[in-house]
Protein backbone atom coordinates (compact mmCIF):
# COMPACT_ATOMS: atom_id res chain seq x y z
CA UNK A 1 0.00 0.00 0.00
CA UNK A 2 2.77 2.53 0.68
CA UNK A 3 5.55 3.67 -1.49
CA UNK A 4 9.33 3.40 0.89
CA UNK A 5 7.71 1.09 3.13
CA UNK A 6 9.17 2.51 6.13
CA UNK A 7 6.30 3.80 7.88
CA UNK A 8 6.87 3.97 11.47
CA UNK A 9 4.35 4.51 14.56
CA UNK A 10 4.15 6.28 17.71
CA UNK A 11 1.94 7.23 20.72
CA UNK A 12 1.83 9.42 23.76
CA UNK A 13 -0.01 8.89 26.60
CA UNK A 14 -1.19 11.86 29.35
CA UNK A 15 -2.98 11.13 32.67
CA UNK A 16 -4.81 14.48 33.53
CA UNK A 17 -7.24 16.06 36.00
CA UNK A 18 -9.35 19.13 35.70
CA UNK A 19 -6.44 20.73 37.43
CA UNK A 20 -4.40 20.10 34.58
CA UNK A 21 -1.52 16.99 33.93
CA UNK A 22 -1.09 14.38 36.29
CA UNK A 23 1.92 13.02 34.45
CA UNK A 24 3.44 12.64 30.89
CA UNK A 25 6.76 12.22 28.81
CA UNK A 26 8.01 16.01 30.31
CA UNK A 27 7.19 15.22 33.68
CA UNK A 28 8.01 11.56 33.34
CA UNK A 29 11.83 13.03 32.60
CA UNK A 30 11.72 15.85 34.92
CA UNK A 31 10.91 13.43 37.49
CA UNK A 32 13.60 11.21 36.65
CA UNK A 33 15.97 14.22 36.47
CA UNK A 34 15.04 15.26 40.22
CA UNK A 35 15.80 11.67 41.45
CA UNK A 36 18.95 11.37 39.39
CA UNK A 37 20.24 14.57 40.50
CA UNK A 38 17.92 15.78 43.50
CA UNK A 39 17.35 18.92 42.20
CA UNK A 40 14.59 20.77 40.84
CA UNK A 41 16.68 23.07 39.26
CA UNK A 42 19.45 21.01 37.89
CA UNK A 43 16.98 18.46 36.52
CA UNK A 44 15.19 21.63 34.93
CA UNK A 45 18.62 22.44 33.92
CA UNK A 46 19.19 19.14 32.34
CA UNK A 47 16.11 19.67 29.73
CA UNK A 48 16.81 23.46 29.20
CA UNK A 49 13.34 23.95 31.07
CA UNK A 50 13.38 27.36 33.19
CA UNK A 51 13.15 26.79 36.58
CA UNK A 52 9.96 28.58 37.23
CA UNK A 53 8.63 26.08 34.70
CA UNK A 54 9.95 23.07 35.91
CA UNK A 55 8.47 24.13 39.91
CA UNK A 56 5.18 24.25 38.35
CA UNK A 57 5.07 21.42 36.89
CA UNK A 58 6.31 19.91 40.06
CA UNK A 59 3.49 21.73 42.11
CA UNK A 60 0.50 20.85 40.11
CA UNK A 61 1.41 17.39 40.37
CA UNK A 62 2.18 17.36 44.34
CA UNK A 63 -1.47 19.68 44.65
CA UNK A 64 -3.30 16.66 42.87
CA UNK A 65 -2.29 14.13 45.13
CA UNK A 66 -2.74 13.02 48.85
CA UNK A 67 1.04 12.28 49.44
CA UNK A 68 3.09 14.77 47.10
CA UNK A 69 5.23 13.47 44.23
CA UNK A 70 8.87 15.52 44.96
CA UNK A 71 9.38 16.47 48.82
CA UNK A 72 12.34 18.45 50.42
CA UNK A 73 15.63 16.42 51.29
CA UNK A 74 16.57 18.00 54.50
CA UNK A 75 20.19 17.36 55.97
CA UNK A 76 23.97 16.83 54.55
CA UNK A 77 26.38 18.87 54.15
CA UNK A 78 24.99 20.60 51.08
CA UNK A 79 21.30 21.16 52.59
CA UNK A 80 18.00 21.91 50.83
CA UNK A 81 17.40 19.89 47.62
CA UNK A 82 14.42 17.77 46.18
CA UNK A 83 13.79 13.92 46.24
CA UNK A 84 10.95 11.38 44.97
CA UNK A 85 8.66 10.16 47.80
CA UNK A 86 7.33 7.16 47.40
CA UNK A 87 4.25 7.95 46.34
CA UNK A 88 6.47 9.81 43.71
CA UNK A 89 8.73 7.15 42.58
CA UNK A 90 5.28 4.32 42.29
CA UNK A 91 4.10 7.14 39.71
CA UNK A 92 7.13 6.87 37.54
CA UNK A 93 7.18 3.30 37.78
CA UNK A 94 3.17 2.63 36.70
CA UNK A 95 3.47 5.34 34.07
CA UNK A 96 6.73 4.17 32.31
CA UNK A 97 5.16 0.34 32.70
CA UNK A 98 2.36 1.96 31.17
CA UNK A 99 4.51 3.23 27.87
CA UNK A 100 6.39 0.61 27.45
CA UNK A 101 2.82 -1.61 27.33
CA UNK A 102 1.16 0.77 25.28
CA UNK A 103 4.41 0.65 22.90
CA UNK A 104 3.99 -2.96 22.33
CA UNK A 105 0.27 -2.71 21.61
CA UNK A 106 0.83 -0.04 19.20
CA UNK A 107 3.58 -2.07 17.51
CA UNK A 108 1.65 -5.63 17.28
CA UNK A 109 -1.68 -3.30 15.91
CA UNK A 110 0.74 -1.54 13.42
CA UNK A 111 1.98 -5.14 12.11
CA UNK A 112 -1.97 -6.05 11.68
CA UNK A 113 -2.74 -2.21 9.50
CA UNK A 114 -0.12 -4.09 6.86
CA UNK A 115 0.47 -0.78 5.22
CA UNK B 1 -3.43 7.74 46.06
CA UNK B 2 -5.27 10.62 44.76
CA UNK B 3 -7.03 13.69 46.22
CA UNK B 4 -10.17 14.04 43.86
CA UNK B 5 -10.04 10.73 41.94
CA UNK B 6 -10.69 12.13 39.02
CA UNK B 7 -7.88 11.38 37.35
CA UNK B 8 -8.16 10.64 33.21
CA UNK B 9 -6.12 9.85 30.82
CA UNK B 10 -5.52 10.41 26.89
CA UNK B 11 -3.42 9.36 23.95
CA UNK B 12 -2.24 9.95 20.76
CA UNK B 13 -0.77 7.68 17.87
CA UNK B 14 0.57 9.37 14.57
CA UNK B 15 1.78 6.94 12.02
CA UNK B 16 4.91 8.87 9.92
CA UNK B 17 8.12 8.63 7.37
CA UNK B 18 10.81 10.15 7.12
CA UNK B 19 9.15 12.10 4.41
CA UNK B 20 6.29 13.61 7.35
CA UNK B 21 3.32 12.55 9.33
CA UNK B 22 1.39 9.71 7.44
CA UNK B 23 -1.81 10.14 9.64
CA UNK B 24 -2.12 11.68 13.50
CA UNK B 25 -5.72 13.21 14.60
CA UNK B 26 -5.69 16.12 12.39
CA UNK B 27 -5.20 14.19 9.16
CA UNK B 28 -7.85 12.59 10.20
CA UNK B 29 -9.78 15.28 10.71
CA UNK B 30 -9.00 16.82 7.61
CA UNK B 31 -9.85 13.64 5.54
CA UNK B 32 -13.18 13.08 6.88
CA UNK B 33 -13.95 16.93 6.22
CA UNK B 34 -13.06 16.03 2.73
CA UNK B 35 -15.25 13.14 2.48
CA UNK B 36 -18.17 15.12 3.76
CA UNK B 37 -17.69 18.10 1.68
CA UNK B 38 -16.14 16.78 -1.31
CA UNK B 39 -13.67 19.83 -1.00
CA UNK B 40 -10.50 20.12 0.66
CA UNK B 41 -11.19 23.76 1.06
CA UNK B 42 -14.72 23.21 2.41
CA UNK B 43 -12.67 20.77 4.79
CA UNK B 44 -9.85 23.42 5.70
CA UNK B 45 -12.47 26.17 6.59
CA UNK B 46 -14.22 24.16 9.17
CA UNK B 47 -11.15 23.66 11.04
CA UNK B 48 -10.41 26.88 10.37
CA UNK B 49 -7.25 26.19 8.80
CA UNK B 50 -5.97 27.35 5.72
CA UNK B 51 -6.17 25.60 2.26
CA UNK B 52 -2.42 25.82 1.88
CA UNK B 53 -1.79 24.19 4.63
CA UNK B 54 -4.36 21.55 4.34
CA UNK B 55 -3.27 20.80 0.79
CA UNK B 56 0.24 20.48 2.20
CA UNK B 57 -0.93 18.04 4.76
CA UNK B 58 -2.80 16.01 2.06
CA UNK B 59 0.11 16.06 -0.49
CA UNK B 60 2.37 15.13 2.04
CA UNK B 61 0.28 12.10 2.29
CA UNK B 62 -0.85 11.35 -1.14
CA UNK B 63 3.36 11.26 -1.57
CA UNK B 64 4.09 8.61 0.52
CA UNK B 65 1.25 5.57 -1.11
CA UNK B 66 1.73 4.23 -4.66
CA UNK B 67 -1.75 5.25 -4.61
CA UNK B 68 -2.85 8.65 -3.86
CA UNK B 69 -5.43 9.24 -0.88
CA UNK B 70 -7.33 12.38 -2.10
CA UNK B 71 -8.15 12.65 -5.82
CA UNK B 72 -9.51 15.29 -7.57
CA UNK B 73 -13.71 14.28 -8.63
CA UNK B 74 -14.68 15.10 -11.82
CA UNK B 75 -17.73 16.11 -13.58
CA UNK B 76 -20.93 17.20 -12.32
CA UNK B 77 -22.55 20.83 -12.35
CA UNK B 78 -19.83 22.40 -9.91
CA UNK B 79 -16.79 20.58 -11.43
CA UNK B 80 -13.72 19.89 -9.56
CA UNK B 81 -13.42 19.35 -6.24
CA UNK B 82 -12.06 16.19 -4.40
CA UNK B 83 -12.63 13.06 -2.63
CA UNK B 84 -11.06 10.05 -0.96
CA UNK B 85 -9.83 7.29 -3.06
CA UNK B 86 -10.40 3.63 -1.68
CA UNK B 87 -6.89 3.77 -0.50
CA UNK B 88 -8.10 7.15 1.09
CA UNK B 89 -11.12 5.50 2.72
CA UNK B 90 -8.83 2.28 3.57
CA UNK B 91 -6.34 4.77 5.75
CA UNK B 92 -9.45 6.52 7.74
CA UNK B 93 -11.01 3.11 8.63
CA UNK B 94 -8.02 1.53 9.28
CA UNK B 95 -6.78 4.42 11.91
CA UNK B 96 -10.15 5.28 13.70
CA UNK B 97 -9.95 1.48 14.34
CA UNK B 98 -6.74 1.72 15.89
CA UNK B 99 -7.78 4.94 17.54
CA UNK B 100 -10.77 3.06 18.94
CA UNK B 101 -8.37 -0.20 20.01
CA UNK B 102 -5.89 1.90 21.45
CA UNK B 103 -8.43 3.74 23.86
CA UNK B 104 -10.23 0.75 25.00
CA UNK B 105 -6.54 -0.89 26.06
CA UNK B 106 -5.73 2.35 27.96
CA UNK B 107 -9.14 2.68 29.99
CA UNK B 108 -8.24 -0.75 30.75
CA UNK B 109 -4.45 -0.63 31.45
CA UNK B 110 -5.58 3.11 33.35
CA UNK B 111 -7.97 0.90 36.13
CA UNK B 112 -5.44 -1.59 36.41
CA UNK B 113 -2.88 1.46 37.81
CA UNK B 114 -4.94 2.26 40.83
CA UNK B 115 -4.65 5.53 41.61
Amino acid sequence: MNKALDFKIKGRIWIYSDSGTVIGEGRLKLLIGIDETGSISQAAKQMKMSYKKAWEMVNTMNLQFKTPIVVGSQGGVHGGGSKLSDNGKKLIEKYASLLEKNENFLCDEFLKMKF
